[in-house]
């Protein structure tokens, strides 16, 4: 397991912008139908080139053929619950990273659940949640709804176990986020209220974060790059934004703007080491 | 039963813009794939917390924890349709409020039909729709399609019958909305030609009429502010608007923007007795 | 069959818009998740009536009301097939126009066995494919995701074999587009690079050509005029434009701007004969 420093991480940042942009890595998402479009729209802004597709007739196809598989269960019902075991285990068979949006996780049992299961079944190389839906999925009282009840440090210790237990990165989001595999810790400073005014920014950045992981080996390296990328991208929208609609289109905007050299003069990080 | 007058609907309504924004509810949708992304950039834009859940395992769970539940049609499947009774039976039995939006009530058998039972099994506070949708669901002709084939006086008296014989307030928007409880009605002036021509307006004010509901306990009075903010909003989006790409934009940064000064200002209200 | 020059073709296209605009047909949708809304938003802007529908209790009944069917596979499930299925054969039967937009066809064998089954069933006037989705139903490789992988000229034999074949009008849409019958063929140049880097341009491509089927009795003269009129406005909202969520906006704007005038003055259209 290597080591990071905070140029480290905010040069792999760069270095994987970069590769996205030359490489446009298709990344499967079965995702909710809320920010499919969304999704959609900013893996292309990036520069990736998305799918969405649920069918378990074709998942495990097209998981396989992708760089990166998104899973995000912020509208479950049991068909799309057996396609997202499916395709993950398919990803995981194979070596194609996933990354896991809890989305909800506490809210209800079946979202708890599902999330639970597919840690397990997906084996995801990072897990992206508020600070509610991680301490659920470490056994916590979670939230009401979709939006985060909890500070992001209130769920640091849930993300730690979490990622020693499962071997996943987490990575819990918020005012600042937190990203841990259970020995090291990158807080990002990057991002703007802004973006709790939208729906989908969360899910967003879970898409980031598996583009990044398309083209980045280290999963901390990915997870805290896509959230440098992704929050330097929000703070460029909200400047002297009207509202959330028009933030939801400059966000788009500064996502396809954003540049190497942006990203290595503005990423905020600091490393920690877990206790 | 409490009589209203234009100022007193006008004031209730930017209290409870206030009380949203205060108190943020939870509301829960179980809503069409065409507007399930605008829908809850709409209520976050207004203040509240929207979830869209739809799994039978999940929707009697949800729809108790919000503090409204919306049910709209616009898009249905058998799975669906049983999602929205479950959810609608355990919300009236626990007297969390449900508005419903009868999409395309007239335009097949299935939409008239499953609109008809959900007004039985959900027992809603309030229905919103436009005049042919009601006039459907009072037994007449109906539309083609989804958009109003009827100017809204001609649904008058099936608003009033629909809303004596079921208890709930029934609001039919169009030019001039209609609001009534079959013995008052409140005439809504506010609005604008262009919420007509994107889509999702209409599934947008029933959304914002669930986050009424949840803070104001007089239905007439939570349908008619719902409309009249909604309105503002759509005048102040329509103001030198250039298409109604930037329409659902200026949309979305109005309601966000909206306070309860512009309300008292700006609401067009006319009482009425019904015949 | 007539034989269309350069000026009738962009003259049908112009005459096509007006009429959409007086008629405001009614053009049913079976479409993907991802771009249902921008779908209906796109329909709107151009002045047509869409409805969003997958019920199979339903389908029949609407496919034969419209006046158009859109079909496209973007995601997919047996269920949605099967309406699909039966709204294609229902409105073929009735003489109701039928698009196909056969999305992923060699992506995944599932879409590329689902297109080419709608095919057969559904008896569409136009398919609107990229070149690999062209490609895959003629029987080649197909292409990696939504995205086009090979050049619109690499799919030119294709197409026509299609064509000839199915006795369907085929769009192989890309930098320069190509329709053909299987005997002429319609070269449209309209369109800007821009709409490649938005999710969804296609499959609204593909709905305004069902708005066109509607109103227009020759399905080479809609194809093409859709492709004209869609292109035109996409080369207006890419003007200037800052990024791609900005160029979304743009484009509906764009869109409910076009008028007869401007589809005359910049049509890019080219005849040539099919070896």
């Amino acid at each position: 397991m290597s080591i990071f420093t905070e140029s480290m991480i905010t040069e792999c940042a760069a270095r994987a912008l970069m590769r996205i942009r030359v490489s446009r890595p298709l990344v499967h998402n079965i995702t909710n139908y809320v920010v499919m479009n969304t999704t959609a729209n900013t893996l292309l802004a990036l520069g990736a080139s998305p799918i969405m597709a649920h069918a378990r007739e074709e998942v495990e196809e097209l998981a396989t053929m992708a760089r990166a598989l998104v899973l995000n269960i912020g509208t479950l019902s049991p068909a799309w619950i057996e396609a997202m075991e499916l395709a993950g285990a398919a990803a995981a068979a194979r070596g194609v990273p996933v990354v896991l949006d809890p989305v909800g996780a506490g809210a209800s049992r079946l979202r708890t659940e599902t999330a639970l299961r597919l840690l397990e079944r997906a084996r995801p190389r990072v897990v992206r949640g508020n600070a509610s839906e991680i301490l659920a999925l470490g056994g916590g009282a979670g939230g009401k709804g979709v939006d985060a009840a909890h500070a992001v440090d209130e769920a640091r210790a849930s993300a730690s176990d979490l990622a020693r237990r499962t071997g996943a990165v987490v990575a819990v989001t918020g005012a600042e986020d937190y990203v841990t595999d259970g020995r090291q810790a990158v807080r990002v400073a990057n991002g703007d209220a802004w973006l709790g005014r939208i729906t989908g920014s969360g899910c967003a950045a879970t898409a980031v974060t598996g583009a990044f992981l398309a083209v980045e080996h280290s999963a901390l390296a990915a997870a805290a790059g896509a959230l440098i990328a992704f929050g330097i991208a929000g703070e460029r929208a909200a400047d002297g934004c009207p509202g959330p609609g028009s933030f939801q289109v400059r966000l788009l905007d500064a996502l396809a703007a954003l540049d190497e050299d942006t990203i290595l003069r503005r990423a905020r990080v600091r490393m920690e080491v877990v206790a």
